[in-house]
C-alpha cells in the first residue's frame, strides 16, 4: 500500500516510507558495524589496528542482495549473511573483530531505533505544522457557530472554537507525551548472545555507553531484547494520534453531509460514474487509517510475551507491524495537513 | 468470567470487581451529585439551600433497581432514570437544582474515575508486592545458572539472575509509568449537555475545580467528553503490564517441560484424568491473560473516533472493554503473585 | 454487561444469557456424565449395573459450589472437583465408573455444544424475524425514494427498497449458512486424556457415537480437543452477522440525522440533560456490538494454536472470548427487532 | 515484508505476491473494461460498433502510472483516471462507451476476484501438498510413539499418527470447505454508481450475467457493494488455516527444544553468534503469520460496516488488510511445505 505504484497517491508517505527501504535498514546496520568496532576499539576490547579496516569495509559494502534474500530465507534474520558480506574486505588479521561479540538482534533492533529517530522527527513536525492549522482555523471562524451535536443528534448550539479545542486538545498532548515516549525508545540495543555481554565482564557497559554516543542514541543500561515496552508504548502513541485523526476525520465527513453542511473544502474526489461529486476523501481517509493503526494495537501487544532470552515468533512480528504503523500515522499526518488546508468554511449558516 | 460462581476461582480479583458492581457504580454517580451540589451552592450556581436536601437525597436514596434498567434500556445511559429517583425525595423548591447544569456523561466519567482510583491501589500494592518476590527469588538462586535460550533453543548458559531481572525491569518500568498515567487519568468529567458548561459562565471552571476537590480527583482544566486519550493510555499501560506478566507466564510453561525442568513450583493443578500431572494453570493463566488484554487494545483504539461532542457508539464501546481489562490485568497480578511464591526451585540442575 | 443489574437492560438478552450461567454449565455437564455412563453401559466398557446409579448421582448432585470455585481455581478446570462431589453420592463398587476414561474437556466442550444449541435456536429465530420485518418495511416503503449515498455524499435517488435488499440479502445469507455451520459444530467431543480413547479399543467409537445419540449431538468421528476451526468458524459466523446489522445501524443514526430526516422511530432514548433530543440509542448500539464482535474475532483466531494434545492457554481464552460473543450477538438481534418495529417511515419527503 | 528485498526472502511468496502488482491490477481493471463493453455491445446497451475500439485501447493501453497515482490521491480510485486515459485513444464516436454505467467499485472489486482466483488455485494446491506431506510422514513415521503433552506436561504417550492425524484433519477440512467458499466470493461486481444498474433497465443483469461469462467468474444475481460478507468468510477461511498451521508450527518448536528432541529437522536458521544453533525458523514462522492473520481478522470484520450505498473508510480499509491477509497464508503454505520436507526423524527415541 505505502510503496504501490498509485495507491501510494492516497495512501503514502515518501518521506517516511524510504526508512523502511533495505537500504536504509543495511545503512544502519553497517552504521551500528562500525560504532561497535569503533567503541570496541576505544575501550580496549578489541586492538585498536581493527577499527580503521572495520569501518572502510562498512562504507564501502556493496551488498549482494540475492544473497542477503537467501541468508534471510535460511536464518530468519539478514545479520549472518550480512557480517558474512562484511568480512570478506577485511583482512584475515582483523575478520574476527567484526561483529564482535554482537547478535543479531543488537544490529537489527539498533537499525531500527536509527531509523525510528528520523520518522519520529517528521512525524512531529507535521504534527506541529497540524495544530498551527487548527489554531490557524480558529483564528479564521472560532466565534462562528454550529450545532454541537451528541449521539448523533443535534443538541444545543456551540461556537466553532469549541469543537476546535476538542480537535486541538488531545493533539498538544501528544506532542508534550511524546517528549517521554521518545526518550524511553531512542536507545541503542547490545547485549551479545544471550543479552549478557559476558563476553566483555566490565567493558561492557562502557562499549555500549560508546556506542550510544556515536550513535546518537540513549545508553538503557542494560539489554532490552525480550523487553519491548518501550516499543509498544510508541506503537500505543502512534495509535492515539491517528485515532485522534480519525475523530477529526469522521467529524468532517459528517459536517459534509449535503443536508447538514458545516464545513466547505475545495477539492475533493471525483467520481468516475458522478461528476457532480466531491468525495471527502481525505477525511474518510483518516477514519479508515485510525481503524487500521487501532487493529495493529492488538498484535502489538502480542509482541510483548518474549519467551527465554529471544523470541524469533514475536519479534518477527514486531518486524509485520511497527513499519505499517510508523507509515500509517505519517500518511494520517499528511492528509490532515492537506485536509485542513483546504477547509474554506466551518459553521452553519443558518447560525451566522 | 470474573463473577462467575466458580470460573471467578480461576479468573476473578473479588477485591477489584466489586468496583464494577452496580452498587459500586451507584455510589459513586450520587457522590458526583452530591459534590455538584455543594460545589455549585459554594460557588453561588445554586441556592446554598438546595445543597443540604440533596446531599441527603444522595445519601438515603434506596435505587429502583428495575426501573433503572428499563430507563436504561431506553436512554442507552442510567443517568436519567436515576435523577428522576433522586428528584423525588428532594421538595419541589430545590428539584430543579439537583443534576444542575450537569449530563449523562459527566456523572458516569467521573463515577468510572472515582472507582479506576480505587482499582489501580490494588493494582499498584499487588505489583509492587509482585516486584519484590522477584527480588526475593534473586536473592534465593540468582546466582545460580541455566541455560539462555533464544528462539527456542539452547543457546548460552546464563545466570537466574539474568531471567530474572528480564521479568523484573519491564515491571518496575511499568511502577513509574503509572505515576503520569494517573495523573492523566483520574480527573473529574464536567462538562454540561455539550462540554461547554455554557450556562454557568464564568463559573464553571470553579465548579469543576471545587468538585474535583470534593472529590478527590484531578481537575482536568476542561471537559473530556470526547478526548479517551488518557484513558486509551490507562488500557495500554494495563495490557503492557499484563504482557510483561505473560512473559513471565510463557517462560515458567517452558522451564517447567518436564525434560527441561529448570523451575519446581508447590502444587500445580490437577487433571480429572491423569493424577500424576501438575499442570503449571497460574502460568499458563498469565499468557492468556495477556492475550486477551492484547486483543481488547484493538477495541479501545476504536474508542478515541468520537464524532462531534459525543459518540453513543464509542463510548459504550469503552463500557464493555475497559472493566474487562481491569479485572483481566488485576486477575494476572493475583495469580502472578501465587504463582512465585509457589517456586521452590530455579535453575538448571546439570550446570549447578 | 450482559447480567448488569441495569445496563443489562440496554445490552443483555436474558433469554440466551442464562444458558452461560453456572446452573445450566453444570447440568450440561451432568448430562455427558450421565450418557456416558449410559453409553459405556450399553456398549459393555462398564459394567450395566453402574449406569442407574450413576445417572440417579447426576440427576441428583447438588453441587457445592464454594468447593467447585476452589478446585478450578486450583486445576484451571471444573471438572475434577464435580467429578469427585458425583463419586460421593455413588456405592464404592460402581464409583470408578464416574466420568471413566474421559477428561475434563469431553465434559466441559459438550456442555458449551448442548448449550450453543439452544442459544442458536433462539438466536436463529430471532434473525428469521429481523428478516421478515424487512420485508414488511419493504412491502410499507419500498416504493418510496432517498438518496443513494456513497462516501458519505449525495448521489442518485434510490428507492427505499433497494437499501432494504442491501440489508436484507446478507442476512437471508447468514440464515442459509448457518445450516452447514451448526451441522459442523454441534458434536459431542470424546477423546480421553490425550485425545485416543485407548482405554476403550474398538469400543471409543461406539461409545462416542452413542452418547451424540442420547445427547442429540453429532457424532464427529473423532476427537476435536485441539482442532477449534469449527468453533472459529462459528465465531465468524456470529460476528458477520453482528457486522451486517452494524451497518443496517449505521444507516440508521446517518438517516435520523435531524437534516437528513430519511426515517422516523418512535421513542428514541432520552436525555438527562436535554428532553427535546430524540437518541437512535438502539441504532448506535448495533454499530458497537458489530465493532465488539470484530474485536473479539482477532482473539478467537488466536485460539487456533492449540499446542499439542492440549492448550490450557488457548482453551481458557476460548472460554473468555466465545460466550461474549454469542451474548452480543443474541443482543444485537434483540435489539435489531426492537428497533426495526420502531420505524415509522423511510423514505425522503423531499421525493416522495 | 512481502516485497522486501531481503525479508521477502523469509516473508514473501513471489508466485502469489505479483497479484498485487499495480500491473496486474491494472490488467484485470482493463479485462473488466473489455468484458463490459462486449456484454453491452451483445446485449444492445451499447452499439456494437463500439466494442472492438474499446477491447483494443484496453488490449494497448500503457498506462501513465504518475497520473494514475495523483489521480488516486485526489479521487481516492484509480479509476476515474484510468478510463480517463483510456478513453483517449478511443475515437470520439465511442469514447462514451467506455466504462458506461459504470462505477469504479465494479472495476476494483472484479479486479480483485479475477486476481484472487488466481491465488486461490496456488493456494489450494499448496495445501494439498501439505496434506499429502503429512500422509507422506505418516507412513514413515505413524507407528512411532511419542509423549501426548497436555497444559505443556507429559500426560500419556501416543503415536505419532494421532498427532500427525490433529494436524492434517483441520487441513482436509479446510479444503473441503474451499469449495463453497469459492462459489461465494468469485463472482463479477456490477451495480453502477450506486448499484442499481437503473440506467439499462431490464438488460442491467443480462449484461452481468454476460460480462461473467466472459470473465469466468460467477454471477452474484445482483450487486454486493456493500455486502462485504463472502469477503470476510474467505478472509476467515485464511486465518483458521494459518491459525491451523500455526499449531503445528508451534508443535515443532516445542518438540525441536534440546531436551525434548521429539523431532529432527535437516538444516535449520544460523545464528551470527552461536554457530553450533540449529532455529526452527520455519516453524517460529507458521506461528507469527497465524498471528498476523488472526489480528487482521479484527480489521476484517469492521469491514463489514459499510454505510450507505457505498463506505471509502471501509472499503479502502478492506484493502489494506486482504492483500496482507492472501500473502501471508500463501507463505505460511510455502514455509510449511519447505519445513515438512525437512523432518527426517519424528517420536521419543526413549519410547521407540
Amino acid at each position: 500500500m505505502f510503496n504501490h505504484p498509485y495507491l501510494a497517491g492516497l495512501l503514502g508517505n515518501d518521506s517516511v516510507s524510504r526508512y523502511f527501504d533495505a537500504e536504509m535498514d543495511i545503512q544502519a546496520m553497517l552504521s551500528f558495524e562500525a560504532a561497535l568496532a569503533e567503541a570496541q576499539g576505544v575501550t580496549g576490547a578489541i586492538p585498536i589496528a581493527a577499527v580503521a579496516p572495520i569501518k572502510t569495509a562498512c562504507l564501502e559494502l556493496v551488498p549482494d542482495m540475492d544473497r542477503l534474500k537467501s541468508g534471510t530465507a535460511n536464518d530468519g534474520v539478514v545479520v549472518p549473511e550480512l557480517v558474512r558480506q562484511l568480512k570478506i574486505s577485511v583482512s584475515d588479521e582483523h575478520k574476527a573483530y567484526v561483529h564482535f561479540g554482537a547478535t543479531s538482534q543488537d544490529v537489527i533492533d539498533t537499525s531500527l531505533m536509527l531509523r525510528l529517530r528520523s520518522c519520529i522527527e517528521i512525524i512531529e513536525e507535521t504534527l506541529e505544522r497540524v495544530v498551527v492549522q487548527i489554531e490557524q482555523l480558529n483564528e479564521k471562524f472560532g466565534d462562528r457557530q454550529l450545532l454541537g451535536r451528541t449521539r448523533m443528534q443535534q443538541a444545543l448550539p456551540i461556537t466553532v472554537s469549541h469543537r476546535l479545542a476538542n480537535w486541538r486538545t488531545p493533539l498538544t498532548k501528544q506532542l508534550e507525551k511524546l517528549k517521554s515516549v521518545k526518550v524511553a525508545l531512542l536507545n541503542v540495543q547490545f547485549g551479545g548472545p544471550v543479552g549478557t555481554l559476558d563476553n566483555f565482564q566490565e567493558a561492557g557497559p562502557k562499549i555500549r555507553s560508546k556506542m550510544s554516543e556515536l550513535l546518537g542514541l540513549g545508553d538503557p543500561g542494560g539489554c532490552w531484547h525480550t523487553d519491548r515496552t518501550s516499543i509498544v508504548d510508541f506503537a500505543n502513541w502512534l495509535s492515539v494520534l491517528t485515532g485522534v485523526l480519525g475523530k477529526i476525520g469522521k467529524d468532517i465527513t459528517l459536517m459534509s453531509i449535503n443536508e447538514v453542511k458545516e464545513i466547505s473544502l475545495r477539492g475533493g474526489g471525483g467520481s468516475s460514474a458522478m461528476p457532480h461529486k466531491q468525495n471527502p476523501i481525505k477525511a474518510e481517509m483518516l477514519v479508515t487509517l485510525g481503524q487500521f493503526n487501532a487493529m495493529n494495537m492488538s498484535g502489538m501487544h502480542q509482541v510483548l510475551s518474549h519467551e527465554n532470552e529471544r523470541s524469533g515468533q514475536s519479534w518477527t512480528l514486531e518486524w509485520m507491524l511497527l513499519p505499517q504503523m510508523v507509515m500509517t500515522t505519517s500518511t494520517s499526518l499528511r492528509l490532515a495537513e492537506e485536509l485542513l488546508i483546504k477547509i474554506e468554511r466551518i459553521g452553519d449558516d443558518n447560525l451566522n
